[in-house]
């Protein structure tokens, strides 16, 4: 298990979805940063169960709790740790997974690895975990405000299955992703695609899509060649997210297909600074960020679980078969983008902070 | 910079393009492994210049010097530092991208972190850094030989632009692979292949493409969760080659087409094992290897260097253009796919060792 | 701050002194390991405040609440999550020492570094840091027993100021040391220890000494040359707990007196196995474990808080006096040995874990 | 094996006695800092062997080659990579040791731990090894000139044997130290302690002693609480150096003899600045620098190479004689001052980068 993610801003998470609560330590954040539980709330209500009708309608609160590392509304520099309590157990539900291995979870691999692993809801490899990152770049996100003002994080569901949105990604608001459940930036698309994830539940199915994320307003020179290129830490980090199967930035795979000719970004002075007149690059070059807009996207496969009877095996390996029921998400994506906008948003206030160290005198 | 990789076996590479040469300390590697310098040998042949008529003409015998961490041909547990000196060098073709930024390299990004930099060959930048890592990963080979015999990373050119090889993950061999020159698993579509990329150099343009690649017989319980799954740590290592711009597993980007129904892997037993009837998890679940196939995708964007005119800017802040011209590769993906096989090893060394820390008595 | 302590068996702690509580996550422990609520409550009890005559009469129930990684009795391998609650605060205490740095505290250096600091009861440089470690370390030695059995870490006071006890380090046990409250191997010379240090608190002043400690049956070949030897490990540990001063291991200070000839622990062959005649190396050799006795002291000033008048400056910069009170260890070293034991712990499970990773096959 | 030390300004070291060579990659180090050859052989000078008559009369000049991360003598920010080959060997003078293991050396515990070792001249445990420490640390120096103008690092032998130097830490300079063969800072014991080492050694026996170091102007703010306390790393530091046995920082062992009363720092306002009247601290409170005089001292043991006969077995587990020879140390002190320095350095280097990267804005 390794629960650790960052080199100078770390955050370490832990708790399983069933248990005393879920939670995070953030060790490495700067002193003097205004933070409020607000702050740290909002991100969690995007994030949570229940929310609206195209998501599961488990109930949790999700209320999280300071313990540690602010004082009057600041930080000390000390470790901050965020605690959330779980709430909404039913163990009865899970009895049946307990013994027999549900498709393309993680029942099995964690029986594999450890040799044990906990019964209900999902354990450690629920989407519950994701808590306590969400709370964790919270409190980055004001790091980034206080240091780097004008940086600014955006994801938004760009296609859920074969519905694909129109979004222009130096102009899109976080108010219009906001202003529709599923959270696109198209709104004319959003009541197809929330027409869509409502039929696809009602079939007992799921559906997967691709959430597409902006960094606007970067500095140059974030970044730590030759391992830790900022497109490598972006990569695992949104790789690190449950359900995710893909990761491209910039161009992309579609840039395959073009020539050096037509996919290099020449350079250009603009109001005095160097920019480049295509961003085919995505915003990084090298490993390191350029100053134009950072543009990636992320593949979500359909939700395993799924409300029809299934082939499997038992845990002493039988064959059988499971009839899925619960309560769970047909699509995950409108809950996955403040996760995504998270995980970037960490990525960006460790290697600010990284850039930090090294600068030149 | 940040030129470490892996957590128990581990890898710190150095070295500019020009200078003294590249190299590699591997610490951590676990004692009484036999090594031999042609095991090393070999795999940098795969990956170094003027090894065909497809390649950059440039003539470097990339000749590795074992300076320490061997005896006998075996390895002692102490680090094993490995030296390439460098040859071929030819400053004085370098002058004038000394002061103009080429476009869509990290000649810029470099300044904008470093307010400095190797100002012939690409420095750090250059692709000649990946020696290090071949050079690791022949050793890291030996480890899975030996502690876990069986294991097989095998890449190929699965696109070279729109030209697609037509390859069966499960039975492709290296014999098949190494049979032709562009390195695809296809040998039918090789010709085809090497005839583009031969009339895109022609043009003084470049191609990109994708190489896939598979991890055959890798053991179920692989991967630590929450942060370094099995595929973060791919992603994060795939991202991490020059000219990378995205990374998919299992079904991918295209699984996001399909509902959870056609999408979920049903568990059956057979010979004893527990085994899945499709593999669109790619051989990883919940972050952990579930004992089939793991098979990646790797997107490179064509090459940078181009030998035609280009608008750029001087690092003075001027408009200008810049004339490409030296040896580089129209298509960097033939001596890439080692490099693509080097970092898979590199994961999988690093991940068997850490499962064997924590494994239960 | 970095308050992440181990490569494998890795603990993060949190909390100040006052506010919502204090604690821990252990991070890479193995699955299936037997760990109960008591094992961790019992050692919270020998360092909590309270626990006798000769202790701060603090009133801290000091009860651990394990939230995460716990199913059954047995660790799932995932991160364990454990909390102690705050509860006796009286943030009225420390209104003078909010503004008057308190000599020889951290108060001053708090300050210094991060700008900030919580302004009661030391903040995070207070003693009640240790909760976490303990917490973490009752875990480690349920991971000891069960890999690597037989294995015993046992710590003693040695001195108290000019009191020196007589205690042999081969044979003293856990029930001689907890049968006095001064935690000290030589009941002979507990009476006077107890005595000295409550005439030391009459007269508001404090005092320090040396605590002593042993591991017994500890396998060869622990330790990571060249960094991170084992007493390397062990120094590092040992002084991050606060009021330390000095580290020695073996022979330590007063083996520099001897010569070479007199110095070197000759090897025999005893039952099979190969061991020293003498022990001045105190179980250490290059950096790894030989088999003999790991035997080392460590240095405890007396403590900082005194109930006397003293002088010093204000956070404005303004010279002042400060009239000590509070309920505070005339002497900290009889809370301390479990203290360091746990510290010990936490660095041989760590270390066990880490040959795990790389023994020969 | 961990042969990486630091956080930020991290070194890797590589290389045993016989072999091609030893060395170490800094990665790290931020750009445009000047470093110059002459800056690192002159340290590597201070360490070499043959250097004066007290020494061993080993015939190595330890030449630096720099392969990378330095350009026009400044730094670019990439991994720099320093190589000293190895010259002077002589295996057929280790035949008896391959198979009799040197008492009080690392002989036995690497085979112990590895089951495998490099057969001649003590492989990676020799001293040797320590090259690559001095070789970055003079880097470093140059990183804190730049960066922290002011701060000083200087070490001297303090004891040899039972021969105390009178030394004024405030006062004493790199001058006086080197004035003389031994490396005291109190030049009329210089002549006692030459005139004894000489002594020691035709008896063929050898002696340890005590090595003082400070840091002068090192600014408040330095060390990161919890565990790397900057009290932590140094003794870390210190006890990864070869033939070391303790760690004392300020009042150390000593310090326990005092009453809190006697052994406070009071603080007072002196040029505008908080300081403190004594500095039992030894310039370090809470983990934190605190602006004074940083103060440790380190005991070496007495080397283990002594030319007699002295009992032991060989590595198939019989009991034997082993008759010492070779050109070794009588007294590793007047090499070891560079080291202690060097170790001093590359701590505070780390740190001082650390603290910049969470400073606040």
């Amino acid at each position: 298990m390794s629960s650790t993610f960052g080199e100078i801003f770390r955050i370490h998470t832990y708790g399983e979805s069933h248990g005393g609560g879920v939670g995070v330590i953030i060790d490495g954040c700067p002193p003097c940063i205004p933070v409020s539980l607000e702050d740290i709330q909002y991100q969690l209500d995007r994030r949570r169960p229940g929310q609206s009708e195209i998501v599961t309608p488990r109930k949790e609160a999700d209320t999280a709790e300071v313990l540690s590392g602010l004082h009057d509304g600041k930080t000390l520099g000390t470790p901050i740790s965020i605690l959330v309590r779980n709430t909404d157990q039913r163990p009865s539900a899970y009895e049946e997974m307990a013994v027999k291995y549900r498709p393309s979870h993680a029942d099995y691999t964690y029986d594999a690895k450890y040799g044990i692993r906990a019964p209900s809801g999902g354990g450690r490899a629920s989407a519950r975990e994701t808590i306590g990152r969400v709370a964790a770049a919270a409190v980055g996100k004001q790091v980034l405000d206080k240091i780097a003002p004008g940086i600014e994080v955006l994801a938004w569901v760009k296609t859920i299955q074969h519905l694909e949105a129109n979004v222009d990604p130096e102009t899109v608001t976080a108010e219009t992703i906001e202003s529709n459940i599923v959270r696109t930036g198209d709104p004319e698309m959003a009541a197809d695609m929330i027409e869509h994830i409502k039929k696809i539940r009602s079939d007992g199915n799921s559906v997967g899509g691709v959430i597409e994320c902006v960094i606007r307003n970067c500095p140059p020179g974030l970044g730590e060649p030759i391992f830790d290129k900022l497109e490598a830490e972006l990569a695992k980090a949104m790789l690190s997210i449950p359900a995710t199967k893909g990761f491209e930035i910039g161009s992309g795979f579609s840039g395959t297909l073009l020539t050096g000719k037509e996919h290099n970004d020449p350079f250009v002075m603009k109001d005095g600074k160097i920019r480049t007149t295509s961003n085919h690059s995505g915003g990084v070059q090298g490993g390191i960020s350029n100053g134009e807009t950072i543009i990636f996207r992320v593949a979500f496969k359909p939700t395993a679980t799924i409300i029809s009877q299934q082939d499997t095996v038992t845990d002493k390996g039988e064959n059988t078969t499971l009839q899925g029921r619960g309560r769970h998400d047909a699509c995950v994506l409108p809950r996955a983008v403040p996760i995504v906008e998270a995980m970037a948003t960490l990525v960006l206030t460790d290697h600010l902070l990284r850039q930090r160290a090294i600068m030149r005198v």
